[in-house]
């Protein structure tokens, strides 16, 4: 999917914004990352000369942003939710790092998308939350963890400018599924054989060798295929020794 | 090394900054991000009570800040330098990606770095560039490349973040050097001589897969000891198929 084809399917959606400066940013924000469509709940303000002011060259994204009255208005058309926030919650929602997220809508192709915001003061609300796929949680400090608003939707839009750049550099239009816990189990346990097989442990540092090893495959995020293409070639290696030492 | 002093050891550096809002507003990046050092060479107005509205609650930040009249009075007591930029130079400077920069400063212990953000109109001058150690690239559109300066400061402190938290998590207080470009072909040239060796790759597939490994160990980012595990762990195949083959 080109760049321009994704971008296109991402809604930013800020839910009662009160201050117009922050539309214009926000709007900054979208466009230097590449994203265009920006639909405001309810806003406050808009249109507003500091909105303009704020959003530099982006006035484009300004003048076709869509004001709506009711979330439900853009959420029925979209295939995944997102509900930003920083701070945490009763509500116990299903939380990603704006990374994890930007992977996740890396893996839609062809559906629209939504990232909510909510306003600058309380954020948004659980009852706005709970019509969300997944909450994005910015892991801000203790000490401060209110971002600006249009702080916030830079993060975001950073993040999933940078999962596509790198999709489009690999060559992958689409995510694969990321294997599961129980497969990166497997995985690790076969890989303890084969290495226990082949002398490669010096006595007694077997398990500092595999967790050096762990950490470097959950770094990598390994899919569902590279996890078989690793088994597979395990199976190659213990194959070979049978075969050469019959 | 707890997060505190890590981020103790960090300098955010505006140079020039005309707008006293932006400075309130990288403030207030810093402080959510955890960080606290900010450094103001030559700001066109300061304080100014548009930077502290703009701070929301990272006056603690404005209040501490330090005004320099030139780069070199804080460069010279920093061991790592980076200047960011969106825009690609003719000065070909070597250029990291936010996340990459951020994995570069976590492996710096004990020392001062510097982040440099040039003016709101035209960035970083080159003369300053070239005091860096690094470039900072911050991937934008190439039909509007230009960042708030603010929103650059979110984006790079973030990532800091990012990289101390997952450093915290993993029980790593100091990033390893990465492998260059020389011993990861090694690498790749040793895991196909092997794959070779045991029977792996199926007639006329052996390049596809090589490049799948290619990307999944790319996207790892080795470290110089992990190349190292693993070129061991091949050496251990070759060793244990002449064995007993013999």
């Amino acid at each position: 999917m080109p760049l321009s084809d994704f971008f296109s399917q991402i809604c930013i959606v800020l839910v009662n914004p009160t201050d117009p400066g922050n539309i214009g940013a926000a709007a900054r924000a979208m466009k230097t990352m590449g994203l265009k469509h920006l639909f405001l709940v309810r806003p406050k303000v808009f249109p507003h000369a500091r909105a303009s002011i704020r959003a530099g060259k982006a006035l484009d994204i300004l003048a076709n942003a869509t004001q709506i009255h009711s979330l439900g208005e853009i959420l029925t058309e979209c295939k995944l939710v997102f509900g930003t926030s920083t701070r945490t919650r009763e509500l116990h929602w299903p939380c990603l790092t704006p990374h994890q997220a930007a992977e996740k809508a890396g893996g839609i192709s062809g559906q629209k998308i939504a990232i909510l915001f909510g306003c600058e003061r309380s954020g948004l609300a659980n009852q706005d939350l709970q019509r969300c796929h997944y909450q994005i949680m910015i892991p801000a400090s203790s000490e401060y963890n209110s971002l600006n608003l249009a702080a916030a939707v830079q993060i975001i839009c950073y993040e999933i400018r940078m999962i596509f750049l790198k999709q489009q550099k690999s060559g992958i239009t689409k995510t694969n599924n990321l294997a599961d816990v129980t497969q990166l189990e497997y995985f690790f346990q076969h890989l303890h054989e084969v290495l226990l097989s082949i002398d490669f442990f010096r006595p007694f540092r077997s398990q500092q060798i595999m967790n050096r090893l762990r950490r470097l495959f959950f770094r990598t995020e390994l899919d569902e295929t590279e996890v078989k293409i690793l088994r597979g070639i395990l199976r190659s290696i213990q194959r070979k020794i049978v075969s050469t030492s019959v």
